[in-house]
Order: structure tokens, then C-alpha cells, then sequence
């Protein structure tokens, strides 16, 4: 088969690379229905995340059990699944708190960007749906897998309650996913922050009630001014920059709580703000394992349309201008068919 | 009368001042029973937090209501009362999420190292007792003011469970009384991080089921093996430096929680490990007005001793004695008589 590398900056080559193989007894092989390119693809991407050597890239995936080692009892040939980009036995302590992306035997998956692909430890990664799904159901089911998914972790984190005042910074797709989160957990308000024209009318789809187009401290304040004077119930940070997690600290409220799903690179924070502040703080890679039954019945069920974050749409074999056209801005979110 | 001035590093003066009056409606005047010497107040002591000019010390009281304002509802002269360190008017947004250290009034106590002391917005940072305490309850009392608030609080913000297992950073007197607060609040297993001999056996006899004497990476190691090899539920950061904080997020298990409640001069956190060890991270100033009717409870009931922390008690006069002996550890904390 041929798969995706990254070589260096802005270097990525879809190249022939070894069918995967059962390798463990827990291993399942899936054939790829949809995959796509992720916001943190950008980091190694744009060199900004060194990468040692030539690197498979891909992580959100879901598709069809094509195979799958002796020890695997959840799920079967034939079965469509999607899985988190967290490997996870879901057996240990940490995966039984619901923290699967702090499994003790925790692996990120990568590779996914390719028509096959091997799942390490299938039943504590993988969920079953119960039926084979419309076609037109693939992009929502394949944003449930970490993009869909780590907006969700972000809300939750932010402990969005119904009649919450929720605040998004950062109008990637996870960002707008979150705005999505927040609005299906109940927020009355859900304030995104935006200049791009295009991201503010799909966040308005998701259920946004207020566009912020000022930044910094014009943004604060204009936060401040929709929400009593004090800040928000939720502010979810979704870009993992200092000036971004600043924004979210001085948005939030006394006793208000941050969900930052953005990996943090090189972040230091200071803590004398989050201090005085009060503000709640809590993030990480999305335990999406956690929520992968509930989100895929929200999108089976229609209630949730996840997969209108894909505004580009690539053959597999493009994989290179699918990054290239998130690098540029000039897509939200590329889906790749094998 | 003659108060506590700071004049610099080391130097404590206790020196004639203006005996306090009522300069506005919501103001109480009260007569000290028991003040004393705040870990905080050590920052300014040694010279690491700048003072611009002298500064009366002092945050944390008890005594008797002397004269009220005009507009003063909820305590009357000859009531003993007990208040927060933070002064707040507990009718603004934040005070009414329980956020009172977050008031939109606030202000932080200084002047209480003396025999008098004028407390703003009396109804919102006084509570009474319901009738004259005994002299022996006086140093529990004054305790719950700020000590015992603020280990409360950092429990409480770790999220401490019935059943969970608490680890506590830093065995100075809000360290202690964390452990208190975390027993109290139902932890199975309490873990104090000291070395040192006084306070480990006073953290005994708070709850404490373990300690661990090992810092750094042998002190995570420990507290590793003690916790299912995933870290604490819980763990209170009560010191405020880089250093006790990184102990603190390793210590805690995925999905666990951090209370810090040291005041954090000069920190700058490392986000990367806060996010992949996926901690919940809480804390600040003790919203201790939310807490007092609950604290002077379980003080009345002889539920809780924090007074225990009080190692040394010195008439007012005796102040600058009261710092150095801190300053030195040769006292967990000082309880001052006028």
C-alpha cells in the first residue's frame, strides 16, 4: 500500500510503505473508510515540533475490521469501528477513572493517514457501531475520533453546565467543535472568538450565540461585558499558545474553570493571574475513548453534525495540499479518502 | 494603642498608631482576642516580596465587636467574631458563586497584628459565634480565619472524596491543617510529604496514614508505590514554589486534582507536564468566608483542633520574636495575645 511520511517542514510524501500486519494477539487490521489532517499535524509540519526522521503521520481514523489477532473479543471482521487516537488497554486505574489517555500502556497513534491500518490493543481502542453507516455519516463519525472528541474533553473540562456561560477561544475545528459541545451540554451562552468569516458562521451553526472579534485586552473586556461584569462559567482554550491561555484565564470568573486541549508547546505559564484569578484548570489529550459511545450515538442519532468541520475534501493520495490548505488557512479541516 | 509595622526586611516594629476608628458605614471595629504570623507574612519578612514603605501587618483575627456602623446588619458590639482574611462584601456575583476571595469589592486584610482592628464591609467578612467562646477554643477560632480556611480550601479544591487517597505538599501550618481538612473530608489514606520530626507527628495526629520523608524523583517514586502506581486523587500544594508544584503534578494520578494554595512569587510553570499528566489544577486565595459557619462548627463541636498548629504563643508586644521564630522554623506558627 502507500501511506503518508512527513520528511521535514512542509515535506510530506505518500509513498509505498509495508501492508500492516497483526503483529500482537490484540492487534485488529482496519480498512480505512475516511481519515484526515489534524490541527497538531501543523506542529511537525511547520518544523516547530522537530521530528527526528521520516514520520508516518495520521491519527483520526475509522473504517472496517479487516482482521484481528487471537486475544481480541470486542470486535470483528466486517464490523465498521472508530477509534480514539489514544491507544489504550481501558483496563488499567487510569482508564477505569475515564482517563484513557493517561493509560499505563498508553500509545498516540500515528499511520493512520493510509488505506490500512494496524490498531494496537482493539478492544481498549475501538467501538463497534451497530450497523454498517450511510456514507453520509462518515465525516461525523470520523471527527468523533479525536477532533469531535477533544472538543467534547474541552467542554467537559470546562465543566459546562446547562445555563452556563461558555467562552471558545481559537476557531479551529476543534474550537468550533467545542462551541458544538458546549451548546449539547446546555450552555445558554456560548461566546466564540473569531475574525474569520467563515469560522464565525459555522460556529453560529454549532449553536454560537455571540461573535468576540477583538483580542487581548479589548477581548477581555468585551467578555467581561457580556457576562456580569466577572468572566465566564467556561472558557475553553483551543490553540495552546501563552497568549491564547491568557486570553481564557482572564475570561473565566472567579471559580470558573478552563478545559485547554491545545498541546501546550513551550508553554511556561504564569501562575500568579491563574492564582488570583481562581479560575479551575484542566486539560490533555482528549480521553476520547471515554466518550466514544455517547458521541457516536449523538451522531447516529442526527443530534450532532460534527462533520461539517470538513470543508475540503482529498483523495487520499493528495495528503500533501491537504495539509498545505490548513497551513495557508485556506481549509478548516481536510478529510482524505483512501 | 501600638501595632505591627514592617519596615523592611527583618525588621518588625511593634509602635504607637492611630487607635482604628469607623470611617464608613459597613465598617466594624473589633477587640482582638488572638491574632498571629502568617507563612505569607515571611515573603515580606525576608526581603523576597518588595515593600514600598512600612506596612502594618497582620490578616488573620478573632475578638469582640467593639462599634459597628451605621450600616452594619449582622454583627453587633459585644458579639465575638471571626473573620476572613479577604474582605468582602458576600452580595457581588463572585461572592455569590463562593468565590469571596474573588469579590468585586475586594480587599485583603493588613492591621490585625494589634489589639484593635477596623474590619470594611463587616456583614460580609465577619460571622459570629453564637454566644462567648471559652479561652481555650480561642486558638481554633482564630485558626479558621485564614490557616485552617486555607487548608480547607486546597482540600477542597483537590477534591478530596470519601475514600480517596490525599498526598499534602508542605508541613508548615497550612500543609497540617490540609491534612486535618483532607481526614476530615473522608480520605482514606493521607500521605504528608516532611521531614521534619515535630511536624510529622503532628500531622499524625491530624489523620495522617502515611510519610514520606523522600523529595523530588524518589519522593514521586514513593508516593507512586503507595497509590496503585498511578498517583494521588488528590494532593494539596501548600508551599507556592516550582519546585513543590512539579512534586505536586507528579505526584497526582490522570484525572486527579491539585489544590495550591502558597501564594506562587515569581512562578512559572511548565505546562507540558500539567497537560499529559491531564491534573485538574485549582487554587488561590481561600474563598474562607464561604467556609466560616462550617469551620466555627466543627471547632464548637470539638470536631476539629486546628489551634494545635499554634506552637508558640507570645504577648503581641513580643511580635518581632513571633516572625524570627518562624522565619527559623523554630515554630510552626505563632499565636500572638494582646
Amino acid at each position: 500500500m502507500r501511506g503518508t511520511v512527513l520528511y521535514g517542514p512542509h515535506d510530506v510524501r505518500f509513498e509505498d510503505r509495508e501492508d500492516p500486519r497483526i503483529e500482537k494477539p490484540t492487534d485488529a487490521i482496519i480498512r480505512i473508510a475516511a481519515t484526515c489532517v489534524c490541527g497538531s499535524d501543523l506542529w511537525p509540519y511547520r518544523g516547530i515540533q522537530k521530528i527526528a526522521q521520516p514520520t508516518p503521520m495520521g491519527h483520526e481514523y475509522c473504517g472496517v475490521v479487516a482482521d484481528v489477532g487471537s486475544a481480541v473479543k470486542t470486535v470483528k471482521p466486517g464490523q465498521f469501528v472508530i477509534g480514539s487516537f489514544c491507544i489504550s488497554d481501558n483496563t488499567c486505574p487510569s482508564c477505569r477513572n475515564g482517563y484513557q489517555s493517561g493509560c499505563q500502556n498508553l500509545e498516540f497513534m500515528s499511520r493512520a493517514q493510509a488505506p490500512m491500518l494496524r490498531v494496537p490493543l482493539a478492544d481498549g481502542t475501538l467501538v463497534a457501531t451497530h450497523e454498517m453507516p450511510s456514507d453520509q455519516l462518515i465525516p461525523s463519525l470520523l471527527a468523533v475520533s479525536d477532533v469531535f472528541g477533544t472538543g467534547w474533553f474541552a467542554a467537559d473540562a470546562a465543566n459546562v453546565k446547562p445555563g452556563a456561560t461558555a467562552v471558545v477561544v481559537g476557531d479551529g475545528a476543534v474550537g468550533l467543535l467545542g462551541v458544538l459541545s458546549a451548546k449539547l451540554m446546555g450552555a445558554e451562552r456560548v461566546i466564540a472568538m473569531s475574525r474569520h468569516e467563515k469560522r464565525q458562521k459555522l460556529a453560529k451553526e454549532f449553536g454560537a450565540t455571540d461573535i468576540v472579534t477583538e483580542r487581548g485586552d479589548e477581548g477581555i473586556a468585551r467578555i467581561k461585558e457580556l457576562t456580569n461584569g466577572i468572566g465566564a462559567d467556561s472558557v475553553l482554550e483551543c490553540v495552546g499558545t501563552e497568549e491564547s491561555m491568557m486570553q481564557a484565564i482572564q475570561s473565566t470568573r472567579p471559580g470558573g474553570s478552563i478545559g485547554y486541549v491545545g498541546v501546550p508547546h513551550g508553554m511556561k505559564l504564569d501562575v500568579w493571574p491563574v492564582f488570583f484569578n481562581l479560575v479551575h484548570l484542566h486539560g490533555g489529550p482528549a480521553p476520547v475513548r471515554r466518550y466514544l459511545p455517547d458521541l457516536i450515538k449523538l451522531v447516529w442519532d442526527r443530534k450532532a453534525e460534527p462533520g461539517k468541520v470538513f470543508d475540503l475534501v482529498l483523495p487520499l493520495e493528495e495528503v500533501a495540499e491537504g495539509h498545505r490548505a490548513m497551513d495557508e488557512r485556506r481549509a478548516i479541516k481536510t478529510l482524505l479518502r483512501p
